[in-house]
């Protein structure tokens, strides 16, 4: 199984930004612990980081030709773009919208994602741990379907 | 670690009712999969269903007393209860909100949860595996913070 | 044909109760009515009152189980509860909401449904004649769809 | 008793139209039926169709003049029209709302009404069967009032 | 000067329909009235009364051709069609909007007129004065810009 | 009879004031006119002018004691002041609202008047012309409830 | 190909209202020049012009008999009309939505459609040659689906 | 002069839950106080707290029957419950509306309160002297209208 | 202990204004009924009425500056003024909200209090006793922080 | 007549994404069909896609230098962004706002277009046609203004 | 060049109220600077700080009488005055808008600006400074347009 | 002192694009004032301009890392992007937000700023001036607190 990770707007600064909300772990670490589980459990993921809300959308159709699966972390481009969730509309492969924090306890404007009605399944709030979760839950789905 | 699992309204009916959303395991099938698996990681689970929001009430403030962590599937509730979301705020351990279904990809009254704001973290539109993905999230939340 | 009724809140007060909204007959002398309406059209009623939101959704759940058609009178919850619509959603017996008086020429919270997008048909106020006029309607439909 | 029936908008089609939503009786075949209906309770009905507002108006105004009840399907117009309503505060005889579908599981603009505030009561979902509620119903009150 | 009286919707029933609101002058009394006001401001009307909205549509395009200013009681039309404000501003004499009541003591849905955007001026409030009103003041306006 | 005459806010600055919406007038020459009008109609105007909202409510209180009707040009606190709309309810003598401009043609802030709730009836958009018409239309009533 | 043209409201007026906005082509030379483009494609066109509500939906119900596609320019209607929306739906021929204008630069009462939803494709803003084009594109429709 | 007291949902948790917003008093001190403060004042107080929607109606209607007046607090239902509200409409005993907190200085979810509009007053803010000034309150009126 | 007592805009009508929500005792009987409370508590009042916002502004910070507690009735500009509310939370003493009538009971744009959130509690509907319950409650209050 | 054509995010996947709603051409033979379609009208078309929102500020304002006129298909930014919006205002040349389906009989958010406030004209709902579409109307435009 | 400076309701206790949001200079302080500012810039000031809305407006009007530019802080009217909008548009002098927070990151009622659609530029956030760079702009506007 | 400036979306266009709203300045020229401003004032500036969002969240995070203050323009971004104001949020130097012209006299959706929140302050309607006044501030405010 091969496994898409994209990371959106200013994931990059992840251990130096605002550490309260995001954690100290820098965004190498998360990718290196994501490589680790995926190998645990039989898989393999490659990760990416991009700011640019169109480079983010050539990183979402190239997993829909490359990958399996998909976890999204769309940043602040969750609550603003449709162009994204066309994006994910526009492949097949299942893809999980994931989180670091509960954005649900954060701004109102937080509280509204363009791309949670496409996604197939959802994991927030546990910091980075929501990747690895996202992961599993990911291969669940997949070796169900398959 | 004691975990206390809390299914809200009408999950009683698992496997019976519209199971092209809610899927075709049964309640019971789930709770022997959440014990099973927490046995796995060192943790035990008590499981209870609850039409009524007053005994979903009772049941959080008695998690609130006997559990180290709570995951809450509060169904229907979950768009229309002050009284829960205050349950959730007044006991101190962490708790998970759980969803079957993505309720994002639903009706537009299904998008405003007013749990959210209380919650530490979410997982949602993974089947019942989204109580086994909350579980170890918990867990790892539980350990990292002792 | 077995019809299960089901009263919801503060209906227990007919007949006392602002009588220049809700008319002046008892509760009890309106299942009676609905009792003898339902012997003529060669069908019986079990009728049921609750206060509460839980004891409502058991109570549908079980109308779900023994009966071949639902009165329901959602009272208050009417406006409020998911719980109970998602109830009404997870039966496959047909339901018929009803209102004593026109909700909709009172307070315009009582203007929107929650129930009203997952029930069969609606009739409203007739007062206590509103049951009389959804049981014959839900026998003819139950014939016709028989 | 003299009651007048009046058919909004596109209701001439019923039959042909969108059958899954308005069933296959034809107007002339649910007209027959009323007559029948209302002959068997002592009563008389005169039905009429219109697609004009202005058309649907000087039939209400007539219905206050000549008729007992009014029993309206006022079709689209219902969502959208002031002067419709106005027509019926205007007259001095009980009306009585009826629609063949449920229009709360339809789309959200079908979820207002405009003439439901100044009904008497209302019937819908029964598909042409709402007729006959309403008609039964009308005359109860009728009776009871007089 | 040449003036053009449009009445809207069912105030033919003026006088018999809801006195306390409308007062108990008939329609043929406010006519009558109106065209002895014009004789003695120098000035004629001609008066008519419609329920239809094309028909209303119809009326101010013929005003708009044979005379010098309008006086128009859109009625319940007055919250609800964009059809003849763009009447109203098809045509380049003067349009003054009357209402008998004062529509803003009312329910509020009767607080937005689409028809206020495109009039000169507006009386509301004053009963059948309303129109004698909003004659004096038109003729004003006239004057003053011939 | 007596009738108060209250100007709101920056109606001292009428003439220069923006003459395209307002007009070219004085203030001063509005009161003389408004004072031969009611002279010759047989009563007569005490007319002030207020920039404050406090000494606007101390000149309708002052009314409500010494005068039998009042006109009333809120200008800017027309859309905001719930403290005037007591005022006016306060006093038992009848309110005409007069505006210069039609208030409906301009922002959409001054579409909502927070004081045609509680006066009698309303002119605007003839201009000065408009207090002329508000002071007939407030005779005319005066003489017809006594 | 047999194609029905309906102008809505006010289009009676064209070439003498408003010019700036719609242009000083009369409805006339429009449909002389559909007529000429219609046969230049091996197709024909009737063209009608109403102001009222009902007997566009006349039209609309005569075209669903009579014609192999619609053009429909319902003019202030579109902003307002559930009942015209439901003649669309009512019938089984592709209709095309023609505005000369474009209504979206416009006040934003013009923003909202209710028949957009029901039509298969729109084109506005390029003056009477809107429906030149939207013929052009209702023929193609029509020959891909033969 | 016998005063039900009713306490809502969490209520119990007094002293223990979010003690900077709810205070460090028990509720069975707050009930301690109450009676005496009651007997003080030649009355006497019966106290119950429910965390269910419906027990809480139960309570209501009880009160409706045997006590003279009712101090409520309805917890997190006051935002919600449209079926307390009928309760409260349903009964004839005055009744006052009680909370520990300002609500109006916390969420804005918390800002509405369904029951304010058919409650005789209202007490907020003062932590649990909320409840001897609202009993205070409701002898006098009880007092002024005997 | 000093209490500064500011009544807002029309409270100078009290007994003369709609007694029939706002009672019958005059302001002059309510501020010596508040002085004989004040005495008896140990504890003297100033009392002052404005109809001005400035001039409530001035007199709140006035109170900052020489009282202990303040109790403010801002009548009609709860609902629109930002000001007032600075002036209150400029100050460091604390402040009661008190209103005569149940603001929730009435129309709808009395039901937001721009002042809610800044004061420490809030009292309503108890008529004038509002004051007094008020009076105490801001007692206690005080004693308790001291 | 050189005509510059600029299709929007997710384009590039055209034939191969959802093709119940976008057809199965893929954008190759678009662009080829409107290349031809040019030349039959003696224009020219340049085409370009993009998925990012800079590149496609870029695209525009290259366009208001080098080209005659411009085909803008927004794709998901049609919803979203003001920045396109700013880039179509700055360019003098006219724009035509192009879309395959039409938007407003799909998800509720997707019938805003940020966009058609500053276009020309708008076509959409006929698949790859509305391009041919837009190009006659364009340059029929360009024709009539030279 | 004569700037007149307006300082709006509770700024005369800048420098006691709320430091942490306002800062702890004195408005007399602020004033000093202003003026020293203006003498190095070749101009002069006139400060005034008033609570009253009226007051506000009447200094506004003398400014437009006296000054060349104005800077105006209106504190919490801004939010709410109609009639100060209108003073600022009734003059022809240019007006700044000046906060000395930045409103935007506090309460959302202060998000919206009744005076910004009326004035030339705005400056906030920068505690008292942001008088002075007003004051620059305001010179540097001013000579621009001489 | 360091300072960057960045320009968002078509400001690159300055000069040229509509220039009665941006001035006749092109962005060459005001960086080369800026420029002299800041050396003027001991400080230095590098200014760059970006169509692209990502690039703008790129410079904005290279700003946090080589500058000791930022002035950022988002042009149109300022009213669509969560992810521009998250990289504001993330780096710790002040942001001062400019606007060449008064966003709050122009369309409405130009009235919010996603970014207004999480600045230090604000300078928006003085034309290219506004940046200088922002240098101004910014090195102000760098001063105090360091």
């Amino acid at each position: 199984m091969k496994i898409r990770v994209i990371h959106g707007p200013n994931l990059n600064l992840l251990g130096q930004r605002e550490p309260e909300i995001y954690g100290s772990e820098t965004l190498t670490e998360v990718d290196a612990s994501l490589a680790k589980a995926a190998a645990d459990l039989g898989a393999s993921v490659i990760c990416s980081q991009h700011n640019g809300e169109g480079a983010i959308i050539d990183a979402i159709q190239d997993a829909g030709r490359a990958a399996d699966g998909l976890l999204l972390n769309p940043g602040g481009y969750t609550h603003t773009s449709v162009a994204i969730r066309d994006a994910v509309s526009a492949i097949t492969i299942p893809t999980i919208e994931i989180h670091l924090s509960n954005t649900y306890a954060r701004e109102s404007f937080r509280h509204r994602s363009l791309i949670a009605g496409v996604v197939k399944a959802r994991v927030l709030g546990f910091g980075s741990e929501s990747y690895t979760l996202g992961l599993r839950g990911l291969l669940k789905l997949l070796k169900s379907s398959s």
